[in-house]
């Protein structure tokens, strides 16, 4: 697998891209972005868990078929919490789309993210997908994926090649976070992600496929613990690389490709974290469930005393135990163990004869893995967070209605 | 109901507190607490459903009978994650009181907060026991009351009296926060709280009317969302009031005196919640389900993005309604209805026509009421918050390890 530098979506073959400040941003950034694929492509996708899901999410899971050729998404504004009339909105960025490109309306998914509750000015889109420029290459997948941002401060997107039987073979992506982080996706994703491949795949191996790197990846991140109601990741495969038939050994390498480029995307979206400085890495094993381990990594990721400990670089351990007690998963306090960067801080529940000067180092770094044997059984996962700080707080009690 | 000013633990008859420092604190403030009854008195307790039991937790559980004579509480160390030589030293604390008070080991219980993991200076606890003084009224309950203070900016007392049958009973009660606060008792209690009343009530009783009181208060607060090691909560009723039987309607009485002494309490714990600068209620009716109201007005209240939003004294009512969303409760988006402080904010899931000048003004307010109709049944629940902001994020980056 090797990584295509400065490219996105457009990475793979017969993806075209664009994005422009159609004016839903008052700062007059890029807001709209649009995805369109030569030839139908096989489809999926993972939409929030949220019961007060937003329009556009209504909207795509009800238009989602086996293919589709074309995303619109706009910044800006939720088009959340709107009623009937934001349906309706919806609706019509695909018919816009769809007018544009010549395509069916049911070949056109659509995703909004922003302010919640605020009527989307329609007409904005509307011209926006008149002027639209639709291109290939390192400044279409630059445009789309700063186009998708919202409180950002970096865009997102990534692209890599593999070969199977000899072809070359690309996954592209983007991403957007920054706040309302913690997707709960189903079958199982504020942020939004789109994923761009030329292998040929059909619709129902790549849910498959999409469904299981979603889990170890935007599933497992948290920056705030709060799901958001527009939560969704798009899967286009067109197949365009060549058509043969992927072979078992084929799909568990496009399945490690996809899965390598939804943990970075996921990566680079809780690094964006709301004021983050730091990404901590909670590894779980030993668990008697898979499940449980899932659980109590997410815990210790979404406890903010956790996070302000991370933050003030200090290696609290007492909290992340005290975290994975309140989990509720199967364990016995006395036989957990501990190790941050691997540095060995707790054994069997108690503080090891750790060097404390050793470990206070190790915590002012950027990237920090916490790893925890719960030793109970043989399951284990990893959840992303990051550290919570003034930043965070200061963003977010000034971000406005 | 009237309110006994200025007094706690020992406003009812036959209870002595005294509280000192022993030096646990390196801040040389008071750090141990000692509470007596002249009679063995009936014995309630809940406990902290972290799995992660603090040692004090462990001993206090095993040695809770019907009835119980004294308690002793230390501050500065928490005896968490200590092991077996943790529950010795816990044990060892009980030993000294009983010692000192000339009573049997089982009549003792005993709880502690503070840094997680560390040893307890016990030498320093049992000097700490021979020189405590105990005594009554309002100096000797400030002292108890001081005694069990970790972070907390104030300490927190309360007392009442109530008439039954002629005679004047009396409930009085101590609690500390001030952070790891998202208490899950069970029966359903690192806050601790300590209710003393001089009414006749058998210990099944008293337990039963502990359990309701605590679920309505301690159990619905939330500061952090993290729930400690050590959260206990104990209630001794010693009957020396005066020797009746209480009628079913001294009964409700007592239960309503109790349940707001709890609740004050409880909001004691969250207006001092670690940098918190507003009272936040989350009032939720209209739930299909009691449980669904509980988890409904937790949610919205461990909502970091709920709470940063109120520190911004914005009102971004997008956020509690994503948060109500998320809370897996049983729920139609189009059917929500939401005030704040009175004001109409959200009609059927969308934006009600709001003065926006007014609501702002209103969000300024140190006390702030949300209301939340799901309009789907006829059940409520009421769950207490505070505001996240910079002053918390200080706090708990600076604590030290």
């Amino acid at each position: 697998m090797k990584i295509i530098a400065n490219q996105g979506v457009t990475a793979p073959v017969g993806f075209r891209a664009g994005g422009l400040a159609c004016g839903l941003k008052a700062s007059g950034k890029r807001d709209l972005g649009l995805l369109f694929s030569e030839k139908p492509a096989a489809a999926a996708g993972a939409f929030t868990a949220n019961q007060v899901a937003a329009a556009p999410v209504v909207v795509s899971k009800k238009n989602l078929g086996r293919t589709a050729q074309a995303i619109i998404i706009n910044s800006g504004n939720a088009n959340a919490c709107t009623g009937q009339k934001g349906i309706s909105d919806a609706w019509a960025m695909v018919e816009a789309a769809a007018g544009r490109l010549g395509l069916r309306a049911d070949k056109v998914l659509v995703a909004s993210t922003g302010i919640i509750g605020r009527r989307l000015a329609l007409e904005k889109v509307e011209q926006g997908v008149v002027d639209m420029q639709l291109d290939r290459g390192p400044e279409a997948d630059h445009d789309f994926a700063q186009a998708i941002m919202t409180t950002d401060a970096f865009s997102k997107q990534l692209a890599v090649e593999i070969e199977l039987q000899g072809t070359p073979v690309r996954i592209g992506g983007a991403a957007k976070g920054a706040g309302m982080i913690a997707p709960n996706l189903a079958p199982h994703a504020t942020m939004i992600a789109v994923i761009t491949t030329d292998a040929p795949l059909a619709s129902t191996d790549l849910r498959r496929c999409l469904t299981a790197a979603v889990d170890k990846s935007f599933n497992v991140i948290t920056v705030d613990g709060d799901t958001s109601t527009n939560d969704t990741v798009f899967a286009l495969a067109n197949g365009m690389a060549r058509r043969f038939k992927l072979s078992p050994a084929d799909e568990k390498s496009f399945q490690e490709a996809l899965d390598f480029v939804c943990i970075q995307l996921a990566k680079m979206i809780v690094r964006d974290g709301e004021g983050a400085t730091k990404l901590i890495s909670y590894k779980v094993v030993g668990a008697k469930k898979e499940s449980d381990a899932v659980v109590a990594a997410k815990t210790m990721a979404n406890s903010i005393l956790v996070k302000t400990a991370f933050f003030g670089e200090d290696p609290n351990w007492g909290r992340i135990l005290a975290a994975v007690g309140r989990s509720g998963v199967e364990l016995d306090p006395d036989e957990i163990d501990i190790d941050i960067n691997g540095v060995a801080v707790v054994r069997s529940g108690q503080a090891s004869g750790f060097d404390l000067t050793a470990l206070r180092r190790e915590m002012k770094n950027e990237e920090i893995q916490v790893w925890i044997n719960l030793n109970q059984g043989s399951y284990q996962a990893t959840a992303y967070g990051c550290d919570l700080n003034y930043d965070y707080v200061k963003l977010n009690a000034e971000y406005t209605t």
